[in-house]
């Protein structure tokens, strides 16, 4: 299959997952930057501190004592967005006016006792039994909640206001609007063309090469053709799994192995511990797990706000918020060769 | 119309005008805050600056030398993200790799000729100046292409890299996601119901008076009962006006008084020039201007990043990303009364 010229020129590119379109602009990258430059990221954090109430042995904010614990450790949120018994809400009296119940559990998960460490440092024993406990968590929370968002701010640049290693869990009685709108394209994508649409995907990409960013024999990362943030990345199983928690123990192992390849490549890239949101998605869980979700693959997106250097960010704001994302660097451009007028060590760590 | 009591627990809230859904946690402004904190605002921003290339005078990047500007000024963006003679995209091979052509305008508009300034603080007829020159390009850009964009991006905190008062003017060839999701949804309402969305939610919004910030003969400002950041708002016309260059020269006058008055209420609110990101959404034009576009309202977003202090921001980033847009006080709290838990002077200053 013949490779596509790297577009030069201004397009724009539809998302099948989200069904909707970016703005690519690729020359945009050449106009200076004169805004905001974020603080540089916190490099000088204490293994322990028992201030910090992610610490082993540290207290929490209710009083209560985190074990001293060696691997991972999972607890309740203090400061919960959803919580199991909320009342329902008054029925609306309108249809401009409406509004549902929202209940749910709000978890909080350290990856690792000591607070300078990160997933790109941990050892694949380490990172694997990270993988154990999302699949474990997903199976709990599962059981009766119809969705588990598994999702992990790092850095203060992308809210988090911890620098000790750790993720969220947020299980709720409804599905959330990025849920519902991927079921609702990979639905239909499977219905019109009989293959599960990020199998397929994963598999053209997989033989273009154009935006892989790194590959093993059950995964694969790629800078997907729709990507809004300048680095984003989706993280693909090879095999038509749809949850966490139907990965082999071959595959928990291997992804261990490209997510540590993964984040060392984006740490490498500014030279920082890298900024990003990441989260899961799979199929949904709780009523649906006596359904048939065979249109959904189990994925995880990641989205890192850097643009240019260690302190310059893309702003996703006016244009973004009320039109439409736009990009400043083609997705060719950040995954690989075509490199051109984006200067600085992209190319050679990047690839 | 009674008023609802205030919900203290977690519930999600529809917006009809995305078709999506807001998570609403009352009391999580109650958590403790130690993340990231922003920059203060800039405050000593000379008022005339000739290195500047906003400025009166001033030579900007490409050469050009700004005219002696005193009322408003319009040029090409010198990096624009969209121009008019971007070739067609190769056809994409696959219906998962689809890309089509983006051509059209980008401009900037100064407010202003003094750097120093801002709308809050400008005078009305200098305000309306500013609308004057919004309809007159809406007209000149909306003769061909089928969306115009005008956006402020306000503050360094909202991407804006030049304090100089400031908006932008994006025309494209193509329906941005927003403009076709607000298309959609409008289109249905009206159908469904047989009014126009938001003239209907305008109405309501008046009786209820629960979420109003401020209004007058022609204009009122709400906090959505769906909004997103805290102190978002939505500025609508009370009459069935579905476009900017459709405001009559009483609705003109009306607007610049009403916007200076929720400016000043944002700016007081934390005692700081307050960020945001603020645009406008009106039916589309060039092909359309021939078709009936009855179920639109004219109608401007305010997207203000800002949520416990001049300093400390919301942060949209994993569950907001990876699953739903979630608000940590109610619209209810931010709009008047009932701000219990919030501290502070929104009280007073916001009521
Ligand atoms: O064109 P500006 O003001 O330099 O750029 C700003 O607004 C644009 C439109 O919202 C965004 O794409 C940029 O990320 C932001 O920094
Ligand atoms: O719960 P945290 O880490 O304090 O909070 C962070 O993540 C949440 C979930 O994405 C966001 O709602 C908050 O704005 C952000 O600061």
């Amino acid at each position: 299959m013949a490779l596509l010229p790297l577009p030069e020129h201004q397009h724009i590119r539809y998302n099948p997952l989200r069904d909707d379109w970016v703005l690519v602009s690729a020359h945009r990258m050449k106009r200076p930057w004169q805004g905001q430059v974020e603080k540089p990221v916190q490099e000088d954090v204490p293994r322990h501190d028992p201030s910090n109430p992610l610490c082993p042995g540290a207290t929490r904010a209710n009083g209560k004592v985190n074990p001293e614990y060696e691997s991972t450790f999972v607890f309740d949120n203090d400061f919960p967005a959803l919580e199991p018994d909320a009342p329902e809400p008054d029925v609306g009296d309108h249809p401009l006016f409406r509004s549902a119940s929202a209940q749910g559990v709000c978890k909080v998960m350290c990856f690792h006792p000591w607070s300078d460490m990160t997933l790109p440092l941990m050892a694949l024993p380490e990172i694997r039994a990270v993988i154990d406990k999302w699949a474990e968590l997903a199976v709990e929370l599962g059981a009766t909640y119809p969705w588990v968002q598994v999702f992990e701010n790092k850095g203060a640049m992308m809210g988090c206001s911890n620098p000790h290693p750790h993720c969220q869990v947020w299980a709720s009685n409804f599905l959330p609007n990025e849920a519902r709108l991927e079921d609702r394209t990979q639905r239909e994508h499977l219905r019109a063309h009989g293959q599960p649409m990020l199998l397929e995907y994963g598999r053209l990409e997989a033989q273009r090469k154009e935006r892989l960013v790194v590959e093993n024999t059950d995964w694969l990362v790629v800078v997907p053709y729709w990507a809004v943030w300048p680095f984003q990345t989706l993280l693909l199983p090879r095999r038509h799994v749809t949850r966490l928690q139907d990965l082999s123990a071959d595959e928990r192992e291997s992804l261990a192995s490209i997510m540590k390849s993964l984040l060392t490549k984006y740490d490498n890239l500014f030279e920082i511990s890298f900024p990003y949101s990441m989260g899961w998605h799979g199929a949904p869980t709780g009523p649906y797990l006596g359904e048939d979700c065979g249109h959904w693959l189990l994925h995880a997106h990641y989205y890192p706000p850097l643009l240019r250097s260690a302190s310059v960010r893309k702003f996703m704001v006016g244009y973004e918020m009320l039109a439409q994302a736009q990009r400043d660097l083609t997705p060719e451009q950040v995954s690989g060769g075509g490199l051109a007028g984006v200067g600085g060590p992209l190319g050679e760590v990047w690839a």
